[in-house]
């Protein structure tokens, strides 16, 4: 009963910081002449300035779509239309030229393309606003747009990537960069969402993925390092050592989900201790807390002057994280965690005046950057993470009352 | 005669200050199986990395050769050695490879090339450490070096950047970047030094450097921006507002040098009013002391999260702005200006127990990374701050004397 009592008022108070959350977004985001949104956006909402990172544009795209598709009091016109104008701006835009096969980094308020990044990210959140458009609006175009990406970024990462433009180097060996194997099982997961035929095309992809993604976990099992080489031997330098808390619990959870869907205990064992609970050991800072940014798993000090910077998302990750390895396991640990991380960041990171998170703080919780968006930062981690922490903490809820 | 003192216990300071410095340097950074620098060096010196960064590999040559050519007491064969060394790695490797026109940014430690950056500025400071080290051996290969890569950059500059690699896109507009002609003028400054022909062969590109750099005066003439349009308008957005406080004052020295040595008084009061003494003003944080890395002139949060931190560099190139423009101004507003940045340096970023200066600090002052060397930093601001200030010390306390 006491239980039920705590998850019912994290409940009460995600749902009602979900609901602020929003407003802040739909009120302040959203470009009315151009479509897409402004993401540059100060701490009362103010847009400082009107340039649009495409990885932002199609993360608000997914969010609004899947809020809207989800969660009943979301399912509101204006959020479709919203939604809509986003995804029309990006069929339109993120390709810096109608013959390109990549999609910009950031373009103009208007489209024009401004820099374009080698790597597949803006294509993964292409694709994941496109999935989450079709679903909503069953609008067959938008399928024939995130399958066709999906399968150019397939083959630039497992056939040829000579088309990200990447230059060629003698010492620049080839690295497994966690971040595409987790983006890649992320998108299997949205692409294959009761879908039996997409199950099919692609279940290969998701097991190459998770086992791209366990070849990060090093050291005996004791680390998890962001970067390896392509048969998953540790690197040398910096580069080797460097270790992305945050990064590692969110693929934490994406394995979980992975785990639950094919039934795999083995795989949701090793998420939960492996890349949950150690990376959180590791990066949660005893003195101040709050996830350290980064860590070089031997101690040296990390060369990113922001390494010990306490960011925003790394705590979004880590609420999903110990939410949905407590549904599947009831490990007490992990409610515990949740509370540690769940009582830090709503003290710290929720902006109580003008809503919203904000997203960058110093090691010791003050706020050093008063943004809520910027070029990195948009409608995503918080409400994904809120919009995840209530349909669980609704079914534990549930559970509870038997 | 209080006066004296003064400056006398600054030389006194400074010059010990200098020779622990480099004590660091020759003691720890030399690779002597490959020749070249290791610059990722821990607190107390150990290697924490390998990997070479070019501009900190053609910087450490430079200062090599310049302390050994024109300070007595660096007139040491070792030294000597070492800048050949690093040179010869240089001309070996900075190359990706034989039919490359562009240099790596980095290489791994046997000289194989890790990345490419599309800028000009690897190939800067290969400038620097060529025509240093032609200067110091009176060997005409570095000279054919120096020369033959300053004609590539002022083309890349000036006539078709196509070879530096970038790609054209709609919506970025060509940029009249601070730092571009901040470097030129600053290599015209080194290529002339004694050498008339040089001097006519450079001396409209000297001209040119100063007209851009003066260009970046904004706000009628209230604020120094980094970056405006190619003909001196300003540019929307956070990369029109962006400020950057120690750039601004580094250039403050740059133009002074040159307004000394074609006496154009104008320029050494714009220099001194709008390069040095404005910036220091918006940029020293009153709180905490210190210069902040980044502004907005709107007053808006920067993005870049390393903001407010203080970095050692903007400090050195204080110091040396501020005992430049005193020399020849007597102002005493420089040399109190001088005394402040003095003792927060001195206190805050020198490290007493194993030499060298932290280079990362948190706004209140807090040691934020402890390395001594990194990607970004080598043996360079510091050592060319405290040899440029010795000199002009003693020639304060000569005139004193008189």
């Amino acid at each position: 009963m006491a239980e039920k009592n705590r998850l019912q008022q994290w409940r009460d108070r995600i749902s009602s910081e979900l609901d602020k959350v929003m407003g802040f977004w739909t009120q302040y985001s959203e470009d009315k002449e151009y479509g897409g949104f402004f993401t540059c956006l100060s701490r009362d909402g103010a847009v400082y300035d009107d340039l649009k990172y495409i990885w932002l544009q199609g993360r608000q795209v997914w969010m609004y779509c899947r809020l809207y598709r989800k969660v009943p009091r979301f399912h509101r016109e204006e959020l479709l239309n919203s939604a809509v104008a986003g995804g029309e701006f990006l069929i339109a835009h993120a390709r810096p030229s109608s013959d390109s096969l990549k999609c910009a980094f950031v373009v103009t308020r208007d489209g024009r393309a401004v820099k374009v990044q080698r790597t597949i990210f803006s294509e993964c959140f292409y694709i994941m606003a496109m999935d989450e458009l079709w679903r909503t609006t069953h609008e067959e175009k938008y399928k024939r747009e995130a399958r066709g990406m999906m399968d150019q970024i397939v083959h630039w990462v497992r056939v040829d990537a000579s088309g990200l433009g990447r230059p060629e180097l003698p010492g620049a060996e080839p690295v497994n960069a966690m971040a595409v194997p987790m983006m890649l099982l992320n998108l299997v997961d949205q692409l294959c969402e009761d879908d039996e035929e997409a199950a099919r095309k692609y279940g290969e992809l998701g097991a190459w993925s998770v086992e791209k993604i366990l070849q990060h976990l090093q050291r005996n099992g004791q680390a998890v390092l962001e970067n390896v080489t392509e048969d998953g031997k540790e690197l040398p330098g910096c580069t080797g050592r460097h270790q992305n808390p945050g990064h590692a619990i969110e693929a934490g959870w994406f394995l979980l989900r992975r785990a639950f869907s094919n039934m795999d205990c083995n795989l949701g064992k090793i998420a939960v201790e492996k890349f949950v609970l150690l990376p959180f050991e590791s990066g949660w800072d005893k003195e101040y807390g709050g996830l350290f940014s980064f860590q070089d798993v031997d101690g040296h000090c990390p060369t990113q002057l922001e390494w010990s910077m306490k960011l925003w998302w790394p705590h979004t990750e880590a609420l999903i994280a110990f939410l949905l390895g407590y549904m599947e396991t009831k490990d007490p640990r992990l409610l515990n965690n949740f509370q540690k991380v769940y009582d830090y960041t709503f003290t710290r990171f929720s902006d109580p005046e003008h809503g919203e998170w904000f997203g960058y703080l110093t090691q010791e919780g003050k706020v050093a950057l008063s943004i809520k968006g910027g070029p990195f930062k948009g409608c995503f981690h918080v409400p994904r993470c809120l919009y995840m922490c209530e349909e669980i903490l609704t079914k534990l809820i549930e559970e509870e009352e038997g």
